[in-house]
């Protein structure tokens, strides 16, 4: 099942694997000129595998990587420094991308199918959560060797998939275990012998999960019954308690195109912005009370649902039909106050670190478009293939991620 | 008065100016090894008119660069792609630094005297805050072209001392007048021709200013009076009003050794942490109604009072004599958990982008010390000479800064 390919970063080191090439520069290329790296980013490119690499100050593509296998449902954590991406692929491909040679240093097939990943504050650790076989995996940052492999093992000798896997600080991870209603904490200070702590009974079938902003907070969705598991990280003894019991399908479930992800959720004051499941509305709850406050109507079922980083507008998109349009919520009015048809399918939005700027994959139309979130207007329309997550370097420096 | 030092980054380009050199390496070195610049930052050294080049990463200094004039009093912006650093010294000098080649690319005498500057949220203009003239000056970004000088005009023809100025979004910039009991807005979406908005009648002598992290609070600090003035910038037509009313030196003024910064000030979760004036005391603050809750004894009086990143501590120094002590208040319980001694006159304090660790300068020992934020152990100890404000890269990423 599992694949090693370690590159070499050597000149003349050989590339191992079929379709497993990056384009450029090649290994004897001269250095690339000096180049600043918090401005920087990557497009999923969910069809051909391969990433688009962008620059949000000049609001261009500037290099593709190819060879990164089955991108599907992929999703990107940067290093410390701003240099390196790592990409999670749902085939299990975990590869470590150097941005400014634009070239692939690692790849390695850690999983059979996988689900995204995280990274230490201290940038010295990458942990994959994994649905087959399931558990997570803790990597080295610079080498991608495995320093341990923590099976999600349950009473009946099977393994849990995971999902909804974040970074806490002192090099501590927490996730969830879809199969076996849990809420686990592994604290890898020494990270060959991970200590995991089981919080049980969290709820049925956690199937995703976000961490606060500030990382206090925990709040897992959960698929097989309405409301949300939520734990105060800060506690001594952390513990789930449920809250928001009305969230969810309901007992007569309506129909649901995609389950939003929760990754999204917008905190922005004190109140979070929540995607209403399988309703056209926008949830607004009090983040001390943890009780709705209120409903937005918009126009279609949320998927994305995310603040500005100030938090004075919340965007959103939407499920199949409607996810040709995004909509914009002021949150101190708490009203939607426009609507625009960046293209087809739109899967993703991601913002500038502070905020002026969003960019926005259209998968269907092979459009990244770019928009000054204070006047709507168009700034740039970038030609990519299917794309699908936008993933900035500016995220290395937030927690949670 | 007005001395202008454009630095040719040519090849040959010749250094015009005495004292300002950077060390290494010359203009006709190859271009250095591809690096990140997420995790990089610059110490001011304030006695040899220097910076030193960091690394946070590897947790050294990585370089030098000197040449900087007077930089008893400096601050520092960064370049969004977070590659160049803007310097602004308390002669007027307003200095790019390029942290990769580490050389100066551009150096400008834009003043006589300046207390710091501001970037724009798209990364094309620096604006520089000054005493002599008084006023604020807009550049070019990338070249320190003057693009317009905004004299901060009195009604007797006198200019006001500029205060407290930050960078608010959409190329707009907020400060305060010193002599002129005033607030401006400056949008120079037309760089070149500035609109600025005067708040009137603000409050006696506001001497500093924040905003707070989501852009949306400007609160400046009053010398010629008690209390403070406050301006919701989400505001249609914003306007100042007293919060506060106790906050201050008080009518019989208490002996002050130093007044606080303000742009330290502490704003984590739900309550801002601020210095009290004179008093060994730290106040606690709630947002919302901006009354105080509580106070906390510290060893001194308070000079930054900061908060990690997640808001879990906010960390304190202190003015002359307790200035060797730095004081770590838990803010769940609003208990001094911690007291630690880094060394001989803390100057300032920075901390990583996701709060791990911690950076003090101790300008009488010529060291910068490097805590982990959890266990308060030491992590790395360099040799600097008499250090003053530590600045890190990922500032670029963050609004009012």
């Amino acid at each position: 099942m599992k694949r090693r390919m370690l590159f070499s970063l050597a000149a003349g080191g050989s590339l191992l694997a079929t379709g497993c090439t990056s384009t450029r520069p090649p290994a004897s290329a001269p250095a690339p000129a000096p180049q600043g790296t918090g401005d920087l980013g990557v497009v999923i490119e969910r069809a051909a595998g391969a990433l688009t690499l962008i620059n949000t100050s000049q609001r261009a593509s500037i290099g593709r990587v190819t060879g990164l296998g089955d991108l599907s449902h992929a999703s990107v954590v940067f290093s410390r420094d701003e240099r390196f991406a790592y990409v999670f692929g749902r085939d299990g491909g975990l590869t470590r991308v150097d941005i400014l040679t634009q070239r692939i240093t690692h790849r390695e097939m850690q999983a059979g199918n996988s689900i995204g990943g995280a990274i230490s504050a201290d940038g010295s650790l990458v942990v994959a959560q994994n649905y087959q076989p399931g558990g997570i995996k803790v990597f080295d940052a610079g080498t991608l060797e495995l320093l341990a492999d923590v099976p999600a093992a349950m009473a009946d000798g099977k393994r849990s998939r995971v999902v909804g896997l974040a970074d806490l600080p002192e090099r501590r991870f927490v996730y969830s275990l879809f199969d076996a209603d849990a809420i686990c904490i592994a604290d890898c200070s020494n990270a060959r012998q991970p200590q995991v702590t089981t919080l049980e009974n969290i709820g049925r079938q956690p199937y995703d999960a976000l961490v606060s902003p500030n990382g206090r907070t925990y709040i897992a969705g959960l698929f097989g019954e309405d409301g949300l598991a939520m734990v105060d990280l800060w506690e001594d003894k952390p513990k789930a308690r449920r809250i928001l019991a009305g969230y969810g399908r309901g007992q007569q479930p309506l129909p649901v195109y995609k389950m939003p992800h929760l990754r999204g959720w917008a905190m922005a004051g004190r109140h979070a912005y929540l995607p209403a499941i399988g309703r056209h509305e926008v949830l607004v709850v009090d983040t001390g009370s943890w009780q709705e406050v209120a409903r937005i109507p918009v126009a279609g079922q949320p998927v994305f649902v995310m603040a500005r980083p100030d938090g004075r507008q919340v965007w959103v998109n939407f499920s199949v039909p409607d996810y040709n349009r995004v909509q914009v919520i002021d949150t101190p009015s708490q009203r939607v106050i426009d609507t625009i048809e960046p293209g087809k399918a739109v899967l993703h939005m991601e913002f500038t670190p502070r905020g002026e700027s969003v960019w926005i994959s259209c998968r269907d139309d092979n459009r990244v478009q770019v928009y000054d979130t204070h006047t709507r207007q168009l700034q740039a329309s970038l030609a990519v293939d299917a794309p699908s997550g936008i993933f900035f370097t500016a995220r290395a420096q937030r927690m949670g991620f």
